[in-house]
């Protein structure tokens, strides 16, 4: 189909670099988004943002309003949840990164947040696309479950298409009919999004794979594959997560992972000065 | 997972019956809901209309506002629409189906149609979904494009926990490798529905398989699978739609299959009649 | 990609009629074959083809050589189990239709069946094709797990160019994300062999769904949609089946699915006959 | 399911190494194999294993029995490609890997090859597998195009099962909804392996994306991901080429690509050095 233009590479054939009030997103640097699935507690998501600044991370997330498939799950904190990221971030000097769930809720969410995310239940909610699309802050995009790259390409220009070019692509996994992982990450849609597009592309593994013990390697293939940068998942204490607990990094296993990213970033960056680029 | 409570089989066991201003989905009848993918203009939506009327269904299709993979495509004439769709189906006696994109869109949705469709794109959209289960009239709920069995129950559990319960499940084709047709048709979904939920289910053979000329054949098996009705498109001129075209029947193809579907109801219901139900 | 000639409706615009031995499979006709996966035991096959011959159907299907994804399930009878099948279809007037699962097994199989089987893990070993292309004798080609139809045109395409046109086609079910049922049975295959191929196709809608309660409303949907038969299991005590006992179908179930599909197949020539055709 | 237990990693916990005529793969070695798709002629293959050779790789691919979707393409050289291969892996002294396509073929194949690979379409070709178990050779078992993470190593207990315990798991990609590339590459899978199997791992990036400009970035994510080596398709003249010309590499893309992932090798034994393992 392709009818995607302002996001597309021969548009604007530079990397284009997101700025998050003074924290760069693209062009070589390694963005790193960390924090739990849900916004639980005020102590909860202090001592998260603690572990995700010690370890060096820039970015805190967390979900105030949380898209959950049974009516019945914890839904979030909402408004209350929003307070604490913005608390939290300030204290330890975090970029907040959160959700909106609705076009409704996003100028409550932008009170709050640097970063705009759109959840991949919601890569065609085109309402919420052209909603962010009028806001003045970076968008997060995750890609839809099952979506094409085309047609998150296509998600990407209704945000675009209204004014705001400031989009970070999220790769999160999508559903195939492999069980032992949550979804199947599909890394190549990294290498995919830098061919076909000028916008930055971040990797979530925690979603990706939904499994603790695999976040670790796909964050490094990610960063190997081109990525520039991360969302991960981290509680203080996995097991008694209200969402998402099997997927969340302890803050020591965090801390190893952002060690490995970093020589990872540092051998890929070697590589590239030594050939000047692919072809 | 299986949360979902109120629309399960074991919480209601008999089969729910939607009562549309009259006219009845589930319990044995056969739904038929046909029209245009898109109202462009109210020439083609009456034509279209009247076809409908005339091969003896009994509700018009029409979508007002357009979900579209790409912002430069066709979006729909929005209030205009809604208004063209009301006239044509009371111009033929036909109860009026059409889609809400947005939450907020509910209330001058609910001002003209009699049944409010929730489209796949949106079918994990829980604003979306909870306001839909605050307002008085019925559900038509499209399963999402790659969503399971049990989230697209989930879903409708949304709906009715927040009061409404008149709900008609919506199987439209699934996601999978396959790229001949435009998505799988998943009749199986029809079975599951009946065994697991009290609710109605109907099928979509056109987007289920993009392709005009197997939607007869798709949807005499759907009502041999045991479906409680079909949501069509028909176009006066497929040729000249601003969608969908390809998977859009003439009238005189509608004419046809109407003439078919019934013969298959009349078949399976001498089966259930001779047999007294199934084990 | 579409290389396949021979089998192509094309190259041949009549639909072929398969002859097996006297019966009949396509041209309108209903062909049905059914028994159990494995052959288990002479009592079992033997209890199994009096059921399936009463019901009225007219091939036993069974297995000798059982494919199994573990080393250490039962993998079937072997030869033994090839001259039971023979026996049990001549003691009840059946034709016997069983799998070979590699090209050097051929001339064994053939020697007591009247159908080779290619199974569905086995549709892209091009060596068991090409072999199956040089025997005299009809072959039932099972779609793989995760072909297109495509794939299995071309599948059928290596066994036609070796000079055997007595193809019978065999949809049962597709690899997706869904898991409430074993596979999706994609009876838009159906629709789509019939426009693209000459050859009659049939459908297993025990493999298709995985579970015996869906078996039937698939079989009646197979043959509402165009199918020229089924392949269905059955076994005397599927609780004690030494494999796919939940989608087994006592004999009595298997009786009533008779009578309904008979009624659908009915109902289906009724209309063929008042339109005169499709378009 | 879950059946297998001499490939798993509870049943020998240490890494398994195998030797391949003392060039290892497993426990800490890069193995690269490399080489065209098909064997075309005498100087395409002296060539090519030429470029592998020099740019430091060990292993020679190349097919002489081609398994295509269409009977009409080009099937391979058969007995005369394997004395072609056998003799460029001794001009430039590598290894050869090639593949057997039924088990009638792997007395022949055993002869000139130092690595018997089995391809996706085969993985299930239990009568291969079995015959792969008995014979003297480490064999290479790729993940079949639609197997879950369960049946792969259930195949690979049918080799280990017969005596064999020599194998090297290959993931290749796997197909789902995406059409940018070929298939999706499964980088998770080698980190599945890794838990649940003592069995070295390598990874296809030229058939995972079907893209020769996405095949750098995938093999360095794989490393990265942990795997012990790569399979790459390296063809003089990719134009040319009989088949897989859009996802071979160019001789000159091959040593961009080798020295990429000796990079990124380097940093993750640095890490894993660092950190003295995982948890």
């Amino acid at each position: 189909m392709k009818k995607y233009k302002l996001v597309s590479r021969e548009y604007h054939a530079a990397d284009t670099v997101v700025d998050v009030a003074g924290v760069k997103i693209g062009g070589g640097s390694l963005a790193v988004m960390a924090g739990p699935c849900a916004v639980e507690s005020h102590a909860q998501l202090m001592e998260a943002a603690r572990a995700v600044s010690q370890a060096g991370a820039k970015f805190l997330r967390g979900g105030a309003f949380k898209p959950r498939t049974s009516p019945y799950d914890f839904q979030g904190l909402a408004g209350k949840g929003l307070k604490m990221l913005r608390e939290a971030g300030d204290a330890y000097g975090l970029k907040v990164v959160t959700e909106a769930v609705d076009a409704s809720f996003i100028p409550l969410v932008s009170q709050y947040a640097d970063v705009l995310q759109i959840g991949a239940r919601n890569m065609q909610n085109f309402q919420l696309l052209k909603a962010a699309g009028r806001v003045d802050m970076p968008v997060l995009l995750k890609r839809g479950l099952a979506s094409t790259i085309e047609e998150w390409l296509n998600a990407a220009e209704y945000i675009a298409s209204e004014g705001n070019s400031r989009i970070i692509m999220c790769e999160r996994g999508i559903r195939t009919y492999e069980t032992f992982t949550r979804n199947t990450l599909d890394l190549s849609a990294v290498a995919a999004i830098k061919e076909l597009s000028h916008l930055p592309v971040i990797v979530d593994p925690s979603h990706g794979t939904g499994r603790w013990e695999m976040v670790r390697p796909m964050a490094s293939a990610a960063i190997a594959a081109g990525a520039d940068g991360l969302i991960i998942e981290v509680h203080p204490n996995p097991a008694e997560a209200l969402s998402d607990g099997p997927q969340s990094l302890t803050p020591k296993n965090f801390t190893r992972l952002m060690h490995e990213v970093r020589l990872m970033a540092k051998a890929r960056k070697a590589f590239l000065e030594d050939e000047g680029g692919w072809i």
